[in-house]
């Protein structure tokens, strides 16, 4: 019997995740049924989405239960395979949750080429944030050539994608993120024409100057203050892309709504929300235009990866404190 | 010379409005000068938006300065032009503000004909109201046969025009209202599915039972606690239009923002305000189409007159006391 390292989330936080939140237990791996894989997990995904799971009741997916491994993305190898579409030694992305090794059917799991790209580049610009980005900016942004467009979360797995997406798009792209360094990276790495440290500097009054004309577009990871500090630059029929709200995801005291939604009304604005999964027949052709960006220089890739399996708990909360840079994964260490 | 009394603002209010925020002054009327008419102001608009005219700051449009005429539509007679369009014995729309006779440019004025409707229809379903209702609906609301669409403010002006609309669509009309004859009337009258009565019941609850399938199309006049509630029961691909929200327009805090509003990205729903004006070429084509509805007893107009110029101060508020009942307008009295 082979056993299995895993995460299961032991209780439901009130607020911020802590250590309590988590049993970290090894198991038996059951034997394979029909249609399954037994997984050797190398890299896991860490998503802001996570937070929400974590959480009792109705979502767009349902939560994870108590004493469950907790659900994540990730990348792994094929180890044995009931399924005649599946052969050890081959490469799989699968919802294989945190763990090192697992045993999983293999509905929603596919194939990827360790030789196009980085195994850890599946989960990243090629995986759920890639879509995420490509799906929200070019289908709800609708980002003409001229328009300013402006990303929350800029530095992040799906912000990076967004800003490069838009900058392809020939808008003028700002970029609000947290640090110095960050803020730099998107300017100097990745194109953006602008970008705004919330952390160390007023909100509002760097977008009056990176925004002359206002704003066209603004996607939106964080909520909170941000949302609304945006929402008293946006421009006649702006589009503002709800893709997710981190800064509220911890929070123990109702979410912050947007006070200045009526700028909604005077600029004859909308504020849309977006599910990655709605577009899962055209990831295909999604992940085959984006590769083609990569390989001509035009998007880069970023990913920032932590060691060890064993990290995940405090791994996961750089999410929340704004300390990951790219895509966040945990490359999985095995024993044996 | 020719006097006109007039409501002038003192002041801006701190909150709700009160009779310090008003001058009523008599003013000799100037001459008239090139293309411009001398109105008999017969009926006055009432509306929610003359609370955001009030408060200093960028808007739609301007605020109305201190000193000046309170900025009003109102429909009138003709006394005198010097514009070969008008002639008197012309009856009007324009914006006359509140006041008994003005002196006015013609642009932006139009005629009306007194023996297709009465004389404060036209400020009414034949106004900007119905003109609000029938484009937010139609336009932004999108409502499908068989869908659900949900209406705030649904009493009055524009909400009882947006319910019947949807009715005429083919959808379920749930009409939210204060006061249990506001709701029989919804029901018995206008032919709604439903109403829920916001002064005396729960609204989370009503929606509950009155939207067993869900909210597809809310259309928000109010802002405030219902919009959160209703984002709580809205559909997949849910519209919710923002037309207003009294019910924070004499807020000395902060607007409430709607803290559900992350229920948008759940079920990948669109929020989206609305400025009547834009539709301004093709009014004509919604007035000819309402008009049309109304003769065949489709549509049923309903206006709350209120005797008096004087009464200006304490009619606006009955917008704001959810007192009104349907359109309301102020019938002019006049000395001579």
């Amino acid at each position: 019997m082979m056993k299995s390292r895993q995460f299961l989330l032991a209780s439901r936080p009130v607020g911020t995740p802590t250590a309590e939140n988590w049993d970290f237990v090894e198991a038996e791996l059951p034997e394979l049924e029909q249609n399954q894989i037994k997984v050797k997990v190398l890299y896991i995904s860490l998503d802001p989405a996570m937070r929400g799971w974590m959480n009792e009741g109705k979502s767009y997916i349902p939560p994870v239960g108590i004493g469950e491994v907790m659900r994540a993305g990730g990348v792994g190898e094929v180890l044995d395979s009931t399924d005649p579409n599946f052969s050890p030694g081959d490469f799989v992305y699968g919802g294989f949750g945190v763990c090192d090794f697992a045993v999983i059917a293999t509905q929603g799991v596919h194939k990827i080429d360790p030789s196009l790209a980085p195994l850890e580049r599946y989960l990243g610009v090629l995986g759920m944030p890639g879509m995420t980005a490509y799906f929200g900016i070019l289908n709800t942004g609708l980002p003409k050539a001229g328009e300013t467009v402006v990303v929350s979360g800029a530095a992040g797995a799906v912000g990076t994608v967004v800003g490069q997406i838009a900058k392809l798009k020939g808008c003028r792209v700002v970029g609000i993120a947290g640090g110095e360094d960050k803020c730099r990276y998107l300017v100097d790495e990745l194109g953006f024409d602008g970008a705004i440290d919330y952390k160390n500097s007023d909100v509002k009054k760097g977008l009056k100057e990176q925004c002359p004309k206002g704003v066209d577009v603004f996607f939106d990871n964080v909520g909170g203050d941000i949302l609304d500090d945006v929402l008293t630059r946006i421009n006649m029929k702006a589009r503002i892309v709800i893709c997710g709200a981190i800064s509220q995801y911890n929070n123990t005291t109702p979410v912050k709504g947007p006070s200045n939604y009526l700028s909604l009304l005077v600029n004859r604005a909308r504020m849309e929300g977006i599910v990655v999964f709605d577009n899962i027949e055209n990831y295909g052709k999604a992940a085959a235009e984006m590769a083609g960006w990569i390989a001509q220089g035009k998007l880069i890739a970023k990913e920032h990866v932590v060691d060890g399996l064993a990290t995940f708990p405090e791994t996961l909360m750089m999410l929340f404190n704004g300390e990951n840079f790219g895509k966040l994964v945990i490359k999985v260490d095995h024993a044996s």
